[in-house]
C-alpha cells in the first residue's frame, strides 16, 4: 500500500462557458466535479495503475463530504482524511469554449487549528505502519506551520518508510533539510530552492541540501534525475500537444509506482515520463491516455548523464 | 404566514479577487455563501420585516444541504423545500477588488424529473392552506414545463390565496394568462411581454392580458403601478448609489408585506420603493439598510397617475 498526503485537499470544479468576459454574466453550460489536491491526483493515477492507495490530509464541510463521496467511488483508493471544522476549499477552472483558455479561481482552504494539526500528525504516524512509500504533496493550508513537511519527512524516516516530497517555496526548503528520499521539483521550484536555473547544477545542489534523489520535471524535455546510483535524463520520443495540468502529479505517481515495484531508477524514470506525457495528451485535465502510456513505456529514452557536477 | 416559491434555488457564492484576468490563476481572498434564488431573497427580506415566511422550491445534493443548513439559521423562515435527485445550482459572483466590477457565473441547475415536478405541485397545494399570500419567483430549472407558473397561479387562485408572479419571458407570458393578482416586471420584462417600452401603456396592456395589478420596477425612477383601484407612481426622494442586485426582490417583499398587513396600494408602493432603494444603497448585495428604509418610509412620493391610457 502507498500513502499520499494532501494537506490542502480540494473539490476541483470545471465550468465550461461560451466566452469569459469580465463584468458580464455567464451561463455555465457544463459542470464537472472531482476530488483534487496534488496527493489526491497522485493517488488516482496510482490506483489506475493497479496499486492500493490510502489518501490522507484534511476534510471538512459540505465540500469535504463531496470529496469523500467521490473518493469512495474510486477503486483501490482508501479514504483516511482527517475531519476539520473548516470547509475543504473549492478550485474553479473556467474553460472558455471559444479560445480553449482556462481561468483558475482557487479558494484559500480552511484554517487548520493547532489541535487539528496535532490530530493529523497522530493519524499520519499510525498510517505509516506497513506502507511501501509515502508522498507528501502540494501547498499548506492556513494554520499549518511552514515546517510541517520537515516534521512529516522525519516521522516517515523514523518509521523506515521511503518518502517523496513534492511542494515548493519555504515548505520545500525546510522539508529538504529533513532529508526526504526523493523530491520532484519543476524547473521554477528547483531554481527557487537552489538559486540556479541550470538543471544539472541545481539537481546536484538540491541533493547536497538533503534530498536523497532529485527528479526535476522539465516540461516537454522530460525528467532529469540525480540519485545516489547515478544521474539520468528521461525524454519522451516527441513533444505532445495538450494540457500540462496534472503532468507533474502523474510523474510522482510513476516514481512511486516504480519504487513500490522495486524497479531500478532508469525504469522508474521511464514510467514517470510515459505517465506525464500521456497525461498532457489526454482530453480531460489530470487523466492519462492509457494506450499512449503503454506505447511510451517502449519509447522513452533514458540516458546516463556523465557530465561532472 | 407568507409562502415564497423558488423553483431554481441556488447557493450564492461570492469570491473577492485582486483583479480578474482571463487565462490567469487567481487566489480568492474571501469566500461568502448564502442561500439564493429570487424567492429565497424575498423571504429573507420579509423575515427581516418581522413576517413569518415559508420557502419552497427544490433542493438537492451537497449544495442543497448547505442551502438548507443556512436557511435554518434565519429567524422566521421555515424550510419546505422539496428534495430532488439533482444538485442545487451554484452561482458565483467574482468581485474584482481593483475595479469593483462583478463577473457572474451561473450553473444551470438540476434537471427536474416529471415525478419530482408532480411531487412539488402536491406539496405546494398543501402549503397554500392558511397562507396570507404566495410569491412565485425567478427562472425555471431544466425539466419544469414552461407553463409551470400558470398552473401554480391557478392552484393559488382556486385556494383563494393572493398570488404574485415575478418571472420573465414565456413563463411570465403564460403565467399572466392564468390571472395572477400581481406581477412585478422590470422595464425589459414588461416590454418583452407587451411589446411596448412606454410604461403607462405597457402596464395597462399587461392588465388586459390577465394580471390583476401590474407593478413595474423602473430602476432609480421607482415603481409604476396599474391596479383595479387606480394607478400610481412611487418615487424615492433622490437617486442612491450602490448595487441594484436584489432591489427587485426587495420590492416584491415590500408589496407582499403591505398586502399581508392589509395596507392600501399607495402604502404598499411606499414600502416597496423604500425597501428597493435601501437595498441598492446597502454595502452587501441583497441586504437592505434598515435605517435608510425607515427614513425613506416618510420620504417616498406616491402620486396618482391621471393620464388616460
Amino acid at each position: 500500500m502507498i500513502l499520499t498526503v494532501t494537506l490542502n485537499t480540494a473539490l476541483d470544479i470545471t465550468y465550461r462557458v461560451g466566452s469569459l468576459r469580465p463584468h458580464a454574466s455567464h451561463r455555465v453550460s457544463e459542470v464537472t466535479e472531482r476530488p483534487g489536491g496534488k496527493g489526491v491526483n497522485v493517488a488516482r493515477v496510482l490506483a489506475a495503475l493497479g496499486h492500493e492507495v490510502t489518501v490522507t490530509g484534511f476534510t471538512g464541510g459540505a465540500t469535504g463530504r463531496v470529496v469523500q463521496e467521490k473518493l469512495a467511488e474510486v477503486p483501490r483508493v482508501a479514504d483516511a482524511l482527517v475531519p476539520v471544522s473548516g470547509a475543504t476549499r473549492r478550485t474553479i477552472a473556467v474553460v472558455d469554449e471559444r479560445t480553449g483558455d482556462t481561468t483558475q479561481l482557487n479558494e484559500p482552504g480552511p484554517v487548520i487549528t493547532p489541535a487539528e494539526w496535532s490530530a493529523f500528525q497522530e493519524a499520519y504516524a499510525d498510517l505509516l505502519h506497513g506502507v511501501l512509500a509515502v508522498a507528501l504533496c502540494g501547498s499548506l493550508p492556513p494554520g499549518v506551520p511552514v515546517g510541517a513537511y520537515a516534521g512529516l519527512v522525519r516521522t516517515a524516516r523514523a518509521a523506515g518508510v521511503p518518502v517523496l516530497l513534492d511542494t515548493s517555496g519555504e515548505p520545500l526548503r525546510r522539508g529538504v533539510a529533513a532529508r526526504p528520499d526523493i523530491i520532484k521539483p519543476n524547473a521554477d521550484e528547483l531554481a527557487e530552492l537552489t538559486g540556479s536555473y541550470e538543471p544539472l547544477r541545481a539537481t546536484q545542489d538540491a541533493r547536497r541540501r538533503g534530498a536523497g534523489a532529485v527528479v526535476a520535471s522539465l516540461g516537454p524535455e522530460g525528467l532529469l534525475a540525480a540519485t545516489r546510483e547515478g544521474r539520468w535524463r528521461a525524454t519522451p520520443p516527441a513533444p505532445v500537444r495538450g494540457n500540462p495540468t496534472g503532468a507533474g502529479d502523474s510523474a510522482v505517481a510513476g516514481l512511486l509506482s516504480g519504487l513500490a515495484d522495486h524497479l531500478p531508477w532508469p525504469d522508474r524514470l521511464t514510467r514517470a515520463t510515459a505517465l506525464a506525457t500521456a497525461t498532457v495528451s489526454a482530453p480531460t485535465a489530470g487523466e492519462f491516455d492509457r494506450g499512449l502510456y503503454e506505447e511510451l513505456l517502449e519509447k522513452v529514452a533514458v540516458t546516463a548523464e556523465v557530465t561532472a557536477a
